[in-house]
Order: C-alpha cells, then sequence, then structure tokens
C-alpha cells in the first residue's frame, strides 16, 4: 500500500474524528456527527495556530485518510534544555492494519522530531494496549515510566 | 513554611537547574555552572515565549526557590476536543520536603489546568521514583497508562 504523510487539513476533520471513534477506548468518548461537533473544529482552530503542534494524516495515492497522529514539540529545561516530541492520538484505519504503516507513520513522526532538535520522544499507551505498547518496544521505546492520568 | 507560587523569572534560572540537578536521576544530565550555560538560557527564553508552556517556582516568604515545575498545555481532537495538561520536571527542595509543598503545589497546577478549560492532566515518573508515584495516587492520579520514551 503506497502511502504519504502530511499536515491535517480542516476539511480532514471528520475523517480524523472517525478515526478516533473507531477504537476500543475511544469509541465511547467520540461524537461522529454532520455537520461536526463545534467543538472538535475549536481544537482543530487551537491546534493549527500553535506552532508547537502538528497534526498529521497518513493518506493512500488517492489520498484518503488511513492514520492520525499528533506531535507536541516541548521546550523544557530539564536533559540540559532538551526539547522533547511527544507523540499522542494515534490511530491507523482497520482497513491498513497490518502493512507496516503504523512502523512507517512512528518512523516518520521520530524523525520530524529529531529535525525539530528534540533529543528524546515521547508517549503513553493505554496499558490495555499490550499489543501497542510492544509495537513502540519493538521501535526502540523504553516502558521506563508510570504514566498518570488525572479527569478534571 | 509560608510559600506561594509565581511564574518563573529568568533570575530565578540558577536556581531551578540547581533543582533539577539536585535529583537521583537528574544530577548526572545537568550542568550547574556560572555563567549558566547557554543551552538553559536558550531553554527558558522558548518556554517564556510559548503561551502554551508555564514555568512556574515555588518561593518561601523570602521569595528564595524552594520548587519548580512546569505546566505544558496541549490542545487535542481526542475526547471531543479536550485540552490537556500536562506537568514536568517537578522537583521540591530538600529542605521543604514533607512539609506539604509538594501536594499544595500539584493541587495548584491541576486548578490552573482547570482554570485553562484542561479536562485531563497528566504526567509521568520513572517507575524507579516509588515514593513519587504513590504521591500522584494519592492526589487522584491514576497509572492507567506506560510511559515510553525514545531518546534521540
Amino acid at each position: 500500500m503506497t502511502h504519504s504523510f502530511r499536515k491535517a487539513r480542516e476539511t480532514d476533520l471528520i475523517d480524523i474524528i472517525r478515526l478516533l471513534a473507531d477504537d476500543d477506548i475511544g469509541q465511547g468518548r467520540e461524537f461522529v456527527t454532520d455537520p461536526i461537533d463545534q467543538r472538535y473544529q475549536t481544537a482543530f482552530a487551537a491546534i493549527d495556530a500553535d506552532e508547537n503542534q502538528l497534526l498529521v494524516v497518513a493518506v493512500d495515492q488517492k489520498d484518503h485518510v488511513i492514520g492520525c497522529l499528533q506531535l507536541s514539540f516541548i521546550p523544557g529545561l530539564s536533559r540540559t534544555g532538551t526539547w522533547r516530541g511527544q507523540i499522542e492520538s494515534v490511530r491507523i484505519a482497520r482497513e491498513a492494519r497490518g502493512s507496516g504503516l503504523g512502523t512507517a507513520f512512528i518512523e516518520w513522526a521520530v524523525e520530524t522530531c529529531r529535525a525539530r532538535g528534540c533529543k528524546i520522544v515521547q508517549l503513553t499507551s493505554d496499558k490495555s494496549r499490550t499489543d501497542s505498547i510492544r509495537f513502540y518496544e519493538k521501535l526502540g521505546f523504553t516502558a521506563s515510566h508510570e504514566g498518570l492520568k488525572r479527569s478534571l
């Protein structure tokens, strides 16, 4: 399957929301509606306006969206003033799973972080996503940290 | 011990670096020098220029720095366009530990995230920091995720 990666456009939004919703954990907390829920449009605008956020889609040769992820570039003082790249909301369309797209997508994301000067790339994965965790470990990530969350 | 929390100023930078360095894990990767390593100054400027980053110090009644942390406010599409607050690089000065400062500092950080419209607050903690992890769990955080890191 031929694919490429590009910055998401507002016209991709409905496809991205469908990907976020088509997920065992995500399906209960996303709303796929026409027209698109205003909260997604507001969030897209905030991401798009922030030069340290990069929402990316993977597309097939017909420019159909088959994956998405968000990169956050975070400046920090720790580790002698190191920038961190953070990967969030990774989804691969069902029909594209097992094709190597996920590996290519994460490697592309890591290289994008490197090109932005990041010295570390980080992400969290729900502990119930055991396949995902193994996938990231194969790609050189180490599960060295607890990922702690508190809902407000 | 009376304390307050305020946005960090450039004149706090050496105290913050000392706090980052005075740590079992951090001591090997920070450089406390006079003058301050240029990389910290560059990182401070990047944090200060980014309205979605907030570097905060805890100070005593004489305005001496006794703690630090960084907040990142991250817009995202997941969870119906939810903003996340992320807490990073939390340090409490040795002389201030056990005083309740850490609890007050994290609660202040959580309320700051809430005031910015975040619906979730997240952080990662090295698995070897078992006391820290218990501390965050007592404050309502759940260690639901693996925190995966890859150095570049």
